[in-house]
């Protein structure tokens, strides 16, 4: 037998896994173009059936891009909107979660997205499609120099409000302090030529400000003022820098890092969230089938049966080709299929994180007004994490913020309060870095993902071992279902990781439909 | 005779200074509030006249107040619109300087600020006036990790790009490594505490992205990927740092500070920052004379008389009470006045600066689909010195960015070129950061300030001496003239610094003329 192009590339695939199958397909041509923002499978799907589950970003994309080529998708979406955790939080929206009965009372126009919120400037895929189907972008303000780092528990500056400015130019200063210092010391044994020596020396002087005499970091103008300059003869008034020992102590240099997925510049889709969701299912129309709530999945020699309830409570069945599945692993587990028990076993090594967020309506923008604080995000070591300001509606009369937006495990035990409970935390605590929050407060709404029946977690978060072990069999397909999702993705808990694993998945399923289901012209 | 709260006021100014006096104000209850952003004089301006010359920020906001009070203000301003450098360049604009024929031919909705384009978001009393006028702001993106530093004079990397992200995360990095080394070595003097020294080396693990066992650098994914992380089992192929050396021998590292005037966040006016000046001269109306060259400026004991041609040649006079004159002091050098000797000597002492930028029109915004580049600005040391792209209109079909910005004097044999050749420069230059160049172009506009007879520069830039000798002498008073402006002030070349130094004079000429034109009702 001739190795084919569409067997070398399964073959490869199988062998080499989906980086490798994704350079070859782009060397030989069947993508458009290395750069990941172009993604443009040839051939046709000749009418072979997709069912997918899940209206999440990787199911529509999914269910976009095969739409595209002529394949017949039907995708089985469990809530009466799509998005998943593109979702966005606006006047009328009820919670999803079990046993809850929040109803979004913020004014018209005010909102904000309960899950995915920011884009990094160097997700292509993701932007790709807000270019794709017209979905504007703005600025995501991550940084604002002016929040406040507010320690409660450290042993130096307990309940302090510093500004991000203060503690990183001082941090910065009295690191450039003392090794522009050990540098001038003759017996210092560091692999430096002597004049890198003297190149790094003059760049400490100005990354850290300090003194060229004596390369003492004596505060800068970089830390701010404590009265600003002005006109006239207002030179403004230095503010003094904290003790090198105090900060080391507080431990709020430690909010300080930027990581590759948080640098400067991040956008947000325009309106909210859920518009790229949105424009997504607006290109599907009718495919997508809401209050569907898929109840088994049953794989014959070639082909998928899915089992759904509608929303009259009707059970009603989809057969397909195949199937792409994004349903969130800890719900799939619950679910009757006949998957392999291997795999079963995969899909129940995966554990979920329950982050959380609250929005809080207030009657001012008083973080604006008050603190010049424009988008970014204030940090605490109290149980709310993080503030995180607007980056949009500046000086309009009201606006909302994230009172709290919990990452980790200590998401759970605030998603388990009452939403007045979770307030009454977002106020009493948000309060030590903003005391002018009872004043002005006037509406909230919470969201605990973990707590949401669809979702059961914000995100998995895979083991050492899960990620070793188990991540690898989910990647490939049990029979005819493939699995997709953040979670099937090295972008986990972003968009990114939703749209492209969908793209993987969209371009397995028609590599092996065009094997399979295609007249076989070549090889023998 | 007892010492009343104007007489107080107007000796506290006369010796400590307006910074004094403004903070007595504020204490007294003259001012309503201590933040900057609220400006509120109390009392009547009864009807005194105020001739106001230019209708740049400074004039505008020194009439904007003074008409609150109910002062009768006249401003005169020398070309057809308000704003001065607060100008934004659009289709139809045509060039302001003395012997150039450009006008924009920009697709409609694209633009350009030559002049002031971006506001700190602590600059409360500009943000200030852009609430309390109904001006819309967004984020403007100073710094885009993804944008490019390329030095082409340098010893080592010379002609290479580089990324910020790359540049600083391996600076951060041999920095931590650097320190962490240094401090385990025990003969090293430096004034730690062993517990602070620990606590510190913890630090630099993570900000540094070093090794906890050796304290090593070895790169990070902080400085980003030859191939970004994907789908399934893609998990990126990371990128290699670059040696301390070549990097101290670049001088890249020299671009990276962020100094309190360009720290995040950063914003913009949306649509143009002349939508600003223009909100100020729709309250003042018909106050605002257009095309009203100011001639001559003569004093007498009780008043001020401004000679001006109008737009059809005519001579005029505007008598007032007293003069707020916010005209460039190269050009007000020039212009005949009456002032003391010592006052002209002072105005002649400035120089200004010949900063200048260019707008280029592409026909796609390959920056953002080829770079993943999302507002920020590229560095180099070429004439050029930076690029800066475009925080508003992502996705669009088409862009503007500026081809440079030179803010040193750099400016001047670039703006003594003419369009066409700056624009050759531009790209010819702008090819070595962005290839895409030639190939994209369509249509460009450049302004160089020192060209236009209005301005003569960019911004002032007093000599030390200037500064010590000249600049206080500029801030009294002569006779009945009051200088104010950007120059006026603390925040030169900033929109913050004409509006604090607008709000000073206004202030000083409302504290005068209560002293000198109402009835004595109190004192002796």
């Amino acid at each position: 037998m001739a190795l084919t192009r569409r067997v070398f590339l399964t073959r490869l695939a199988a062998t080499g896994g989906a980086a490798m199958a994704y350079d070859a397909m782009t060397g030989l041509g069947l993508l458009a173009a290395p750069a990941s923002s172009r993604f443009d499978l040839q051939g046709h799907g000749h009418g072979v059936r997709v069912v997918v589950l899940g209206a999440g970003l990787a199911g529509l994309a999914i269910a976009y891009e095969l739409n595209k080529l002529g394949y017949v998708c039907t995708v089985l979406e469990g809530r009466g909107r799509p998005g998943g955790r593109a979702h966005t939080i606006r006047r009328g929206t009820t919670s999803e979660e079990e046993g809850s009965s929040q109803t979004c009372a913020f004014d018209e126009g005010l909102y904000f997205n309960p899950g995915a919120m920011r884009i990094p400037h160097h997700h292509q895929t993701t932007l790709g499609y807000c270019r794709e189907l017209g979905v504007p972008v703005e600025a995501f303000i991550n940084y604002c120099d002016s929040t406040y780092l507010v320690q409660t528990k450290s042993a130096r500056l307990a309940g302090e409000r510093l500004r991000y400015r203060e503690a990183r130019t001082d941090l910065d200063g009295y690191i450039a302090e003392l090794l522009a210092k050990a540098l001038s010391q003759e017996e210092l044994d560091l692999p430096l030529t002597l004049n890198d020596r003297d190149n790094l020396i003059e760049y400490l002087r100005r990354s850290g400000a300090i003194t060229t005499d004596k390369s003492e970091y004596r505060g800068s103008t970089r830390r701010g003022y404590e009265r600003p300059p002005s006109a006239g003869d207002d030179e403004g008034k230095r503010s003094d820098p904290l003790a090198l020992s105090d900060l080391l102590g507080s431990r709020d240099g430690f909010y300080l890092q930027q990581d590759y997925d948080y640098q400067n510049s991040m956008l947000q889709v325009q309106g909210g969230t859920d518009r790229l969701p949105q424009a997504f299912a607006a290109r599907l129309k009718d495919k997508v089938v809401y209050h569907a709530k898929v109840t088994a999945i049953r794989q014959r020699e070639r082909g998928v049966s899915v089992r759904y309830e509608d929303r009259d409570g009707k059970i009603k069945t989809v057969d397909a080709d195949y199937c792409a599945c994004t349903i969130p692993l800890l719900v799939l587990a619950a679910l009757d299929a006949d998957f392999s028990g291997e795999f079963k076993a995969a899909i129940a090594s995966a554990t979920y994180s329950p982050a959380g967020k609250i929005g809080l309506q207030f009657k001012r923008r008083f973080w604006e007004e008050d603190d010049t604080i424009y988008g970014g995000h204030s940090s605490t070591d109290q149980d709310i994490a993080q503030i995180v300001y607007p980056s949009h509606g500046f000086h309009a009369k009201k606006g909302v913020l994230l009172g709290y937006y919990i990452m980790g495990q200590g998401g759970r035990p605030m998603g388990d309060k009452t939403p007045a409970e979770r307030l009454e935390a977002a106020l009493e605590q948000g309060s030590r870095i903003h005391p002018q929050y009872r004043e002005e407060f006037e509406t909230a709404f919470s969201v605990a993902w973990h707590r949401v029946p669809w979702n059961l977690g914000s995100w998995a978060s895979f083991s050492g071992d899960a990620r070793r072990d188990a991540y690898p069999r989910l990647l490939k397909p049990d029979g005819r279902v493939y699995l997709s999702g953040d979670h099937m993705s090295n972008w986990n808990a972003w968009m990114q990781g939703a749209l492209d694993s969908g793209r993987l998945v969209a371009t397995q399923i028609h590599t092996r439909a065009e094997q399979e289901n295609q007249p076989r012209s070549t090889g023998a």
